[in-house]
């Protein structure tokens, strides 16, 4: 069977892909290609937010209030590591601390990133396969008017409240895709990006080289769902970080840096008037709506996505 | 003012050592040598159980009814590490987690064993000084009927079950005492070796190169407590060690393995009878109650001890 392959970024895309994968008969053929841009090295551990994030939701273990994280986790160690000095800025919980021991301790074995990632996913009874975009080290830098950040830095620490100016991907030039990566979007049935940031989740994804060669190959049987709807983002900053580019936040200039790839793309009905301005840039537009408030909304747009790409269930 | 030194196990030594604390007008004073034999790497951090007891006794922190780890700790992130196939033999508390993390952390870092310890015991608010009894790795290896063990696998794995026909530490002919460890024993008021198992404990630390020969040109300021009383160990399997290996279980063969460097032996009232034989071994003999079922047993233990040393509070 071939595959359903999605690029996703954390809290947008867990929840998009959560609703994908139940409207699947078979959610063994999704694979998902996860950012590890936003991976850092905290407390001597190794801690890929946003694969967790899709693992705990496909997983059935994410803490639906918060986004990220399990669900009623604890923080007792964490507490622990301040009154031992340590910074206490990333919160980690104490059952996502072990996600973060096995991983660190699989790579220090010398596992690569995507073995890891296969043995948790698999103990967590994920189907999906999740796969992150590299092994190797990916480092988003966020470069702002206080100087470069590391993402974490920037986006936990200081509450991504510092204006953007640029992104950069230190090693992406140097990194090879996790191996599987290209094949599977060569040979995908179909191809969805997430509704996902496009500076600090998906940005990283395409800056592997190949990949985005490999997705204009495949236009035609690619979606995007828009992060941006009303002109602002459903979470996180990526509609403030469009605006400190000097970008207008609006779901069409989403379009626009995808548009060498992207063949479909899918509106919130809120953005419906710029359908012409979509379709002017050669992508058919889907309008429907993309606010996923809980799992109904989650499972419509997950058909209408797979309705768009004419994938059966 | 000169130090009073202590060589230590694990939970023997740390409640006698609160005793001491508690006695001292000075805690400072007391310079504690503990073993790191048992240090052992899981789930990639580096645990050191035995600094562990005694760093949370003397900070406050230590549960009671255990004898290790914090005081109230929970278990969370074992019980998912369980759930991502690690083994959880080894019990980690989720507080208790925060100190291996400091202490791996600070040990990648290329800081000491003995600096790491020394900034985690600060954090605690541990008043006397905590000293690895080497910044060199030392494993105590068991050795057993079912082959050589590592001693937490034959302690907490396999419950101490094995029959032990001898022991080993492995790296200690090639490591150095840490700084300042022979030159507070040269210049200590007094020297108490805790009760702690002579063969797991108390061994490891003399097993260091230039120990053992410090405390001999101490001898007539060295005083041992018996961990064995009335032929069994208080905790721990003191007393089938000996007996598995051919020795009497008595407080007296406890004190022939110390003769060349014990000068007081201080054993328990039920053990009095063996007064005669420990003085024939040169050493002068001590009766109180050693078994400390709270804290004023432990006070009274540190008063005899520092009674016997001449050493006022």
């Amino acid at each position: 069977m071939k595959p359903v392959v999605a690029l996703a970024g954390g809290v947008g895309a867990a929840r998009f892909l959560d609703g994908l994968a139940r409207v699947m008969g078979d959610p063994e053929r999704l694979y998902v290609v996860g950012n590890t841009g936003d991976d850092a090295v905290i407390h001597g551990l190794h801690i890929s937010p946003d694969l967790d994030t899709v693992m705990y939701m496909l997983g059935g273990v994410a803490d639906p209030e918060r986004g990220w994280g399990v669900r009623g986790d604890t923080f007792h160690c964490l507490e622990a590591l301040g009154r031992l000095g340590a910074e206490t800025w990333f919160q980690l919980g104490d059952r996502d601390l072990a996600t973060h021991l096995r991983r660190t301790e699989g790579l220090r074995k010398g596992l690569t990133l995507a073995q890891v990632t296969a043995e948790i996913t698999a103990s967590l009874g994920v189907r999906p396969a999740l796969v992150p975009m590299s092994n190797e080290r990916v480092r988003t830098i966020v470069q702002t008017p206080a100087g470069e950040l590391e993402f974490q830095r920037y986006f936990v620490a200081r509450r991504a409240r510092d204006r953007v100016l640029g992104v950069r991907f230190d090693g992406a030039k140097r990194a090879k895709p996790s191996p599987g990566v290209l094949d599977a979007v060569a040979e995908a049935e179909a191809i969805v990006v997430c509704p996902s940031n496009p500076f600090i989740s998906i940005d990283p994804i395409l800056a592997i080289p190949g990949v985005r060669r490999a997705l204009r190959r495949r236009r035609d049987r690619v979606a995007a769902v828009s992060p941006i709807v009303g002109g602002h983002a459903i979470k996180g900053p990526a509609a403030r970080m469009m605006k400190s580019q000097g970008i207008r936040p609006a779901a069409v200039e989403v379009a626009r840096r995808y548009a060498d790839f992207v063949g479909v793309f899918i509106l919130d009905e809120v953005d419906r008037r710029q359908c012409a301005a979509v379709g002017q840039l050669g992508i058919r537009p889907a309008v429907t709506n993309t606010i996923m408030r809980g799992e109904p909304e989650r499972i419509a747009l997950a058909r209408t996505v797979m309705g768009e790409l004419g994938l059966t269930p």
